[in-house]
């Protein structure tokens, strides 16, 4: 199944490289497993970079994130990989959200929000629960943002309650997570190539 | 654009009919929007029919929801209307993501979640607010059952915070909750015509 | 520390009695750990009574909540115990909610919302995750109705991601669990207490 | 009602000073009614601070955290303002939480959380909706540190759905906003004094 079809991955850890990150772990698995479905892609730390707190496109001064939303352009797959804290996504990616608010004004040139057409799923990782509320507060605003949702567009792994082990200290992956991964990457390229070639019709004007 | 999608609408208004229900409301103006673009469909308000307890497909004894069900399984799109009590959605609406839950467990021919290839929306109202978290909390189960969520898949109407006003007393639709709707059905007829004819694949076992 | 303060415990689980649940037991851990602190107590089992759909304190008709609501009235100290079902509180937990919307509009004697000077605290189990998400919308509901939330207010357990076993299935109940649901009746009983005798002014008029 | 109880109002805006926030101006409005209820204050805006990433009290290395930290550790009260962007509360307040994180490992003299005997309230805006799910994530994160939650313990403004307008652009305070945001200094005031005298028992070790 070769395709030309990119995905980014956005890892939303709160630790700058090159710290151990079982988010970046979780995310890489699922780009690995895009990559074995003809899917090519990149990987950024988002902590690494200077994003900007705000709602525009470009923040200005020193702001990072022009550079990162680019890549988003560009590509056909976003995936948002992020730790839970507090059982929450990370302030890292509810800052990537923020920031992809300004899409919604930004049009394509068949008049469109500008991430139409492209899929977005999800990776997520804890040591205590949380993935549910994570997985429903990306979507709702991935969604907003103009991205679809492909069928089951999450893996995840968090350990029982009041546990303290990360994913990345696991002894291997397990089972379930490892299909649940590779399923996830085949229903985003099976979307990701469909939409390609039929690209949703414009918003009705209000 | 004639097809032969078709649509149910499940209405989770807490009341029984005949009572006028702002959900019912905004989920028909959506039902006639889909009809516009040529998907037909039937509107059930799940309260007026006995939907047991439970997380199986069919409880026995009574349970109505094997008839819903059936619906739903015949249709290619699930719109999902709901009001606002206490900012979440009913009682009602989370019945169903129960009884949908079964699904998860059901194949179909092709060893897929029973519900793959499907495309769920959401038409949220409320006096107050909260529709950013249910649409949050519907895609996020929705999609676990399988559905595909389209882009900015959801519409919605709220009044302004501590407000009392129902949708449908207000003495117009608001312009921009009469275009979102509009677009919404787009974009769902787009979704669900495409996945018709380019269905996914099996998941990755575990 | 003899007290005279009560708690009521309304179980949330989807299955009637005389059927297992996991959010029974974990409930009536609590309770019993509220016994131990000089708290007395009663737990309902939601499921059992005809609880019918709607907002109102009454709905009339064989509904079975007035019966329920006046334990919830004379008691100081509310435990709401639930199931995770798709991530969420259970469509049980939810009506209990909407029932008691009806108490906002409801007034003692001092002019304050029925519900001040009561604690509330929650007991969440699920065979995977979501106990965070659903303590924070038991919390913003129960609160928003008028209970006081002691520090660290609830108890829970659910398993590791993708997991199928339930609470009632382990072979003993994890330490952390055990000690955690000892302080939330340490906590609860000691506010509930201090409520008693420094009660709440009223609310400003809007 | 004269006291020496103290507040620190957080303000969660994504706008570095001097720029105008809606979150800032409920705040002080909240700050106010405490000061007339007898409690003094501090309003600090995060985002004009250094607050890394990370969950421990002090990331070192520039890192502002621990001055805002002594003043939580001083208060009795916390306020979080926040404005909504995309239906969440911003990445400046989760970041906050993420940093209250350090606090559950912290013990004061009595072997408790540190944050304990304190109680917490939130003043929320957006010109679109979301407040209730947002009183939902903080209380909960809140609530898991140490503090206690007051009765009807928010006070928020969001507009109608799809709207625009921001609080700090409304002609006048709504008068049931105005209403609830010093009912809420009432409760948060008198809980406060209440703790003070009657200091939370020790959890239970697990």
């Amino acid at each position: 199944m070769p395709s030309d079809l990119t995905a980014v991955c956005l890892v939303c850890t709160l630790k700058p490289s090159p710290a151990e990150s079982s988010a970046e772990l979780l995310g890489s698995q699922l780009m690995d497993a895009l990559e074995a479905v003809g899917v090519s892609g990149t990987t950024i730390r988002v902590v690494d970079h200077d994003v900007k707190p705000g709602v525009e496109a470009d923040m200005g001064d020193g702001d990072e994130w022009p550079a990162i939303r680019e890549q988003i352009v560009a590509a056909d797959i976003l995936v948002m990989a992020t730790p839970t804290w507090m059982g929450h996504m990370t302030s890292v990616a509810q800052r990537v959200l923020e920031r992809l608010d300004a899409e919604l004004s930004e049009k394509d040139d068949l008049g469109r929000p500008n991430m139409f057409d492209k899929v977005a799923v999800a990776a997520i990782v804890g040591n205590e629960d949380g993935a549910h509320q994570i997985t429903a507060e990306l979507f709702q605003a991935l969604n907003d943002i103009g991205f679809t949702i492909p069928a089951q567009g999450v893996t995840y792994w968090n350990g029982e309650a009041m546990g303290s082990v990360d994913y990345k200290d696991l002894e291997e992956t397990p089972p379930k997570v490892a299909s649940t991964t590779k399923s996830v990457a085949r229903f985003a390229a099976h979307l990701a190539e469909v939409l390609q070639s039929a690209r949703y019709p414009v918003p009705v004007e209000g």
